[in-house]
């Protein structure tokens, strides 16, 4: 079969491999219906070392059921399941508690040790745990916004939830990637009275308005953090969500919290430390997030897509086959794309 | 009138000086019925440079009303008050969320702005937002647990708060401190199941058994992370109270924490940063706290102080004159005595 592989930064390829097959007697194995590009999926695309081992990349799909085994209860071949970034046993304290990115047993796809989605098919280990089934037909219009649950849909809303944003608050939204326009939908879908997104892309912007974006910021750093306490009364932003990653995005969402207020950060962190004291500390802001527990999140968030209230498949604005991955990369790492979808 | 003043590290003297007056039409003027010293007053008192403007130290008191200006209301002279240790005005918008720490108009006593409270007399700004009065006498067998509604209790319990505390849940406390042992008050208070304290003084240590902690690591850094694993299954405490502020406390609050679990920070910083990725990121560990609002906890500490189910002024290990301030420092810094009361 044909899958994506890293071999370093900017080789990215597609290649024939081994077919994925069953190993474990609670695997599933999957035909891709459609992948995705990630915005992490850029750090290795950007960074990766000579030397440092290649990796099958792809953590987001939505698949038919092609075969399980032995031990799988609750899918049959023919469901068509959407794929959480993480695979988690779904029975540990962890996964009880819904934090199924820390499962006792489970892991993350696109690894060096676990083969990724941008391919035809792909071994998901814990079926039962990993795997919802999805009760729409394979060519269904809602795919793009189903498939926004494998990852960014459900990034976001942790973000939102990580930030404490409810009813009434004021919200600020650091990023304009595809994460962040998930953080403005799962913001407004929580109450949030304001939304203030800081970007600069005029196509992500004017989206994140259809979102629900109330006001924009285009500075960044401090003369960022002045804007934002220029519209906020010199107060802040009640609730931050941090969707970048950078040591920067990450000063910037402290310094617009307002005092007694949080930052929700889902970018994975390519910054070394988050400074101590000031003004986190002495303003009482709390910080928190990590990796979403989109499984966790989908049972909440699937009846809103299905119904049509969110639509977060509108930040995919490219689809690419799987021979055009490498130009899907290029395309998101020059910011010529929010998001690309992988049609196998 | 006498009052400390805090020239250089170990330079800590009772001087004369002018006496305590009103200023504002909103200052009260407060005769000092007790004061104490401070775990964080031992940090200037260990690094002040030569150079640094003397302070005039102390935060804690209760005393009597001796005058007010004339725009107080709530206040009149001979009322018996409590005195938390940042002055807020109380009609901000962050006191009326209770987060009096960051008062729009507000400040903290024993500052080189504002004179401190180990003194004769001390003038308190904004006292109607302030100062709460008492309803007991001066004499009260009350007063020294009355006396750490001023900051350690307020800040051990914000600790808990900030750290999610609740029923059912396993706490770790770091530092067997005065504000470490009020934080084993404060979650045995708010429900904890278990209460791991992390310390190595064995009367601190016996103290904290009688408020409540069930499991004692005397191991720091590397070996007590591993201890506290061991004792949790291999998990983590759900609730980690900081009350140190130093980095190898916050190392290893994060270290000990439950992934999904929450650090509530409580001890001054002095150290530069807390890393960005492991384990905090990666857990989803929360990291909240910062001064406690103590002005707003102490409606909700006072009726449990009052009617004696928690006597948090047993940290007081021992009583000094005005003259024997000094020695009270020497004796806290040597760690000699947990927390010194000043009898003016």
């Amino acid at each position: 079969m044909r899958a994506t592989v890293l071999y370093r930064a900017g080789d990215v390829r597609i290649e024939h491999v081994p077919d994925a097959r069953l190993i474990e007697p609670t695997d599933a194995l999957v035909t891709v219906s459609r992948a995705c590009i990630c915005g992490s999926d850029l750090w290795p695309y950007s960074l990766m070392e000579p030397g440092e081992a290649a990796r099958r990349m792809g953590h987001e799909a939505i698949g038919v059921v092609a075969d399980v085994g032995a031990d799988v209860r609750t899918l049959k071949v023919g469901d068509l399941v959407v794929m959480p970034f993480a695979f988690s046993d779904g029975t540990c304290a962890f996964c009880h508690e819904g934090l199924h990115t820390s499962c006792i047993h489970g892991g993350f796809f696109g690894t060096v040790e676990v083969p990724g989605a941008q391919a035809e098919a792909l071994r998901v280990p814990l079926a039962d745990g990993t795997l919802v089934v999805l009760a729409v037909g394979a060519d269904d219009a809602l795919l793009p916004s189903l498939l926004t649950l494998s990852d960014v849909m459900g990034t976001g809303h942790h973000a939102a939830r990580a930030a404490n944003v409810g009813r009434g608050k004021t919200v600020a939204v650091v990023g304009d990637g595809a994460v962040g326009l998930c953080g403005v939908i799962a913001a407004r879908r929580l109450g949030a009275e304001r939304i203030i997104i800081l970007g600069r892309h005029p196509d992500r912007i004017a989206l994140a308005q259809e979102f629900g974006a109330t006001d924009i910021v285009s500075e960044r750093g401090a003369a960022a953090v002045e804007r934002v306490r220029q519209l906020t009364g010199g107060l802040g932003a009640h609730s931050v969500l941090e969707c970048v990653g950078t040591g920067e995005a990450m000063l910037t969402a402290i310094g617009i919290a307002r005092a007694g207020g949080a930052v929700g950060r889902v970018g994975v962190p390519h910054y070394e430390a988050i400074p101590a004291s000031e003004p986190a500390f002495y303003n009482n802001v709390t910080v928190s997030g990590g990796p979403a527990p989109v499984r966790a999140y989908i049972a909440e968030l699937l009846p809103d897509v299905l119904e049509g209230r969110i639509q977060p498949g509108r930040v995919f604005d490219r689809v690419v086959s799987l021979d055009e991955v490498p130009a899907g990369y290029r395309a998101m790492n020059e910011r010529q794309a929010i998001k690309v979808m992988v049609k196998p």
